[in-house]
């Protein structure tokens, strides 16, 4: 999915909204355990009831890849049942050295060698130029850098200081910047670093970015918008818990609905405020 | 296996080799495509051929995820296949928050839920305390934090400094000392890294090292050990593509042997020279 298609799905759906798949077969609901494959049996009622209120999925690999083999056929099929119209990110983390780098990609990038054909990836910057290269090289695909994350630990190296004032995660951005472009790079911002948004659109204007935070772990959609809302929009705000875990009973995906529905009405009304739509 | 053990095995067999799983199906040996699953036929005979002459296995996960259900079921024959008396190493690089890195640990630790029950686990630390604790916590395994990576791209962020010139790779060091032990924390540090071995041995004097980088990316051996070897060895050193690539025919793994005990006789000089063995 290119820039502009993006944009155009965020019009018209009037939404920002990226719903996260951490699909953890321990608390699906128990009536769905008669079926086959449980967890992608979920995935799909919870697409089905929120298709049109999003223009993102991100299935969480850990939750898959924890169940070794019958969770990676879980993310197989649920990839393949995500639909065209939004985007699709594989939340994978993943980063390593160039000959490597280029293995995951395959892995996440292309449906032919591995039965996944996401169109973006959350990658690690720690190892550097090399590491990243090779996720953007992939033709028509996404990379969305980790700068500054929503956890705790996101402090421990990410704000650290140069001897400019340059925090870690600064230098992420500035350096990643040259190596990809607005068509082929995003990067992951916590929405619960409301005021460092400021920072991250002084040296990344245009670029999208994926917030994950808001919700269960207590990030603010209003801040988040106020400091990071772009003329494209230029946000894909994350929620996960929150909706696909709203309820634990029968009513799992209506409840997940009702969650996706009063997150989109939240949106667009920031949408209309900016004159976005 | 704990750090006695893993000892023991160096002096038992006088190498602290560790040999590199990244089996590439499009580089196997063509014979080997007549077997049902090559990768697997491939590092069935690797072991085979190897298993007295070094200490630790790591498969890099890379390799098997890029060809999805197929390559997480060599994964797990492979792993099965592994040789008690070797430390294994999943090389996965993995970082995320609290919850999902719990389930990236059951997905390599936890062999009743995902099929995969390595020793050791290699972590990414950009995401901090939290992203790393989970892996730490499970009982009798160890992981394996990126310092200072072997390949060019290491340079951009990790030997960044900050204001009082602590460069981010040793902050890395200090701070995750305080989250584990020398019984369950090692580091990667690349073996083309020579001189920072010192400043590296400075804040972690006896935790063991895992040293990609000797063979095809250059790397010195001697250099390693001159400035990496502690007391008890302190060292893993791995090579991947000079040993499993050696021979490109049905020599394979004759030729794989060749060049792990070339190794071997070299590690046993440097450990005799040490005075270990």
């Amino acid at each position: 999915m290119t820039r502009s298609e993006l944009i155009h799905q965020i019009k018209t759906k009037r939404s920002f909204l990226c719903v996260g798949l951490d699909t953890d077969i321990d608390k699906v609901p128990r009536h769905l355990l008669a079926y086959e494959d449980p967890v992608f049996e979920f995935n799909r009622q919870i697409i089905e009831a929120t298709a049109d209120l999003c223009v993102a999925y991100k299935p969480n690999i850990a939750f898959y890849e924890s169940r070794g083999v019958a969770g990676w056929q879980s993310l197989q099929k649920t990839w393949a049942v995500l639909p065209k119209d939004c985007l699709s990110i594989a939340d994978a983390k993943r980063g390593d050295i160039g000959n490597t780098a280029r293995m995951y990609a395959k892995a996440f990038f292309d449906h032919e060698v591995s039965g996944l054909g996401f169109d973006a990836l959350t990658v690690a910057p720690y190892m550097g130029h090399d590491s990243v290269q090779p996720f953007l090289d992939f033709e028509g695909k996404w990379s969305i850098v980790l700068a500054l994350t929503s956890n705790a630990g996101g402090l421990d190296f990410q704000t650290h200081r140069d001897a400019h004032g340059v925090q870690l995660f600064e230098r992420v951005i500035e350096k990643t910047n040259g190596w990809g472009t607005i068509d082929n790079l995003m990067y992951v911002v916590g929405a619960t670093r409301g005021d460092a948004f400021t920072a991250i659109r002084a040296l990344a204007p245009e670029h999208f970015l994926l917030v994950p935070g808001v919700g269960a772990q207590g990030g603010s959609l209003q801040d988040v918008c106020r400091y990071g809302m772009n003329g494209d929009c230029g946000l894909l705000v994350n929620a996960t818990r929150s909706i696909i875990y709203a309820s634990g009973g029968e009513d799992f995906a209506e409840r997940a609905r009702e969650e996706a529905l009063a997150l989109q009405g939240e949106m667009e009304k920031e949408l209309m405020a900016k004159g976005i739509v």
